[in-house]
């Protein structure tokens, strides 16, 4: 529980340290951990919460990272939405803690039945559904959100986040997301195997630190900008999101349509700025 | 359909290019397309498809990824127990062909109606039962296939993976699955912005042509190894997994337990072996 990296054997290969064959060592090696995480939701009372996903993660913040899945699927709008929300047993000896218990408050509607997050995530079968599922279900409007933010700041945030990212080091594996206000201070910083979790942990922490929206802030992500990862900075209220790496269509298009401003390959000196770009300044 | 990139207009800005101030270009840039595709599963009749999944994906292959989806799932266990697989329209106007329809053949078990694919894939709640989860339905044992490949020809791979990647070096963003003889012959390479739908695609193209299991070859992905990827290779009988990137703890387990050979790290000339070192020799 908690633990993000863990220790296994490891044969290293090496075909230039000796002489015409490769050198092998065996040595110990840490490793990213990753563990499911079930999240079960329901009402108080005695009846069962009935599970509602399985996520593999990196145990650590896992009370966060079911606020922030349940905020950015739009099944919460705020902490006031949770009645409590605890880690619990599973069906394991030893206990695994890797079951969270979410209790919704009275009069917060319950999950579907036959939800499934593959599609609620992505609801229609084109692009243009998926988008217009996402603002139906956004409560916060990013659109005139006065974020500026300078480019010589930005790039440096790449750097920043590596510095902060204590696991990272010792694994290559983990995918890293911070918050930084406008300034480039970090604010929270997120590992986690799954990138799409470590945006979850940033954003529960904001739910159960009651500063939702995001409002002025700007989140970097270390891989990628998926279609996911840019409805999750929206359903936070986040108006800039940058990633070190390269942006989908589907995330560009994302972040045209909710007034967001996309930043990719954000790497040494230079950025490509893909959409709302009047944020980025000199 | 079928497009892997599609150009967007970016702002390029480069800190370091011109004076004092940043310089930006507006330009034209290739993004690696992301789109969701439904896959609906049922039998033969007048019953509508259920929907199964829906995945982010990038369009082409969609038939081997929904054959592929399926097989690692345990679902199918060869071509025979489809009847058809089908791209089909979905409810949009112009049709976007992010549909699957598959028929199962007569007497393969329809999935059941609860079924959850983040559940699936790790249905327990620790990485024990996760791993105990994948062990029942995997048809295929390689604990013995008797695969073996110098470490030189791993080093290879790589660079020719990259070097066979058409979208890569236009956007930047998008995983890549290849499938390798033991002399290092490329067999078929598939690229996708979720790197489990590249693997999955890979798998469907062998499901489709009758290749399974895939004895005495090897698979290597251009990112990470987690347990998800591990669960698809072993599900496919593939005997050698290897990531240029780093696995996971629970990735590792599984190879492990499955007799499955695990390389990670695969860079350079050096590359760390975190299961069944047996396999790769001088």
């Amino acid at each position: 529980m908690g633990r993000a990296t863990d220790r296994r054997g490891v044969l290293r290969i090496d075909l230039d340290a000796g002489g015409d064959r490769p050198t092998s060592v065996r040595r110990g090696d840490a490793l990213a951990v990753e563990e499911p995480l079930e999240i079960r939701v329901g009402m108080a009372g005695p009846a069962r919460r009935r599970p509602l996903t399985v996520t593999m993660r990196t145990p650590g913040d896992d009370l966060d990272l079911a606020l922030g899945f349940l905020l950015t699927e739009g099944l919460i709008r705020s902490a006031d939405d949770v009645h409590t929300a605890q880690l619990c047993a599973g069906a394991e000896t030893p206990n695994t803690y890797n079951v969270v218990d979410v209790v919704l408050a009275p009069g917060v509607p319950e999950p579907a039945a036959d939800r499934n997050f593959h599609t609620t995530s992505a609801c229609g079968v084109c692009g243009k559904a998926s988008i217009d599922a996402v603002r139906t279900r956004s409560v916060f409007n990013v659109t005139d959100d006065p974020l500026r933010v300078p480019a010589a700041v930005l790039a440096d945030l790449p750097g920043r986040l590596r510095a902060a990212q204590p696991a990272f080091d010792r694994t290559g594996g983990l995918h890293a997301a911070g918050l930084f206000t406008a300034d480039g201070d970090l604010v929270v910083l997120r590992e986690d195997v799954g990138r799409h979790n470590a945006v979850d942990k940033v954003v529960g922490w904001a739910v159960r630190e009651r500063r939702l929206p995001l409002a002025g802030h700007l989140l970097l992500v270390s891989g990628r900008a998926s279609f996911e990862l840019t409805q999750k900075a929206w359903m936070a209220g986040v108006p800039l999101l940058a990633a070190v790496s390269a942006p989908s269509t589907l995330a560009a298009d994302l972040a045209a349509e909710a007034g967001l401003t996309l930043v990719g390959f954000l790497r040494g000196r230079t950025m490509n700025v893909y959409a709302h770009p009047q944020r980025v300044v000199d």
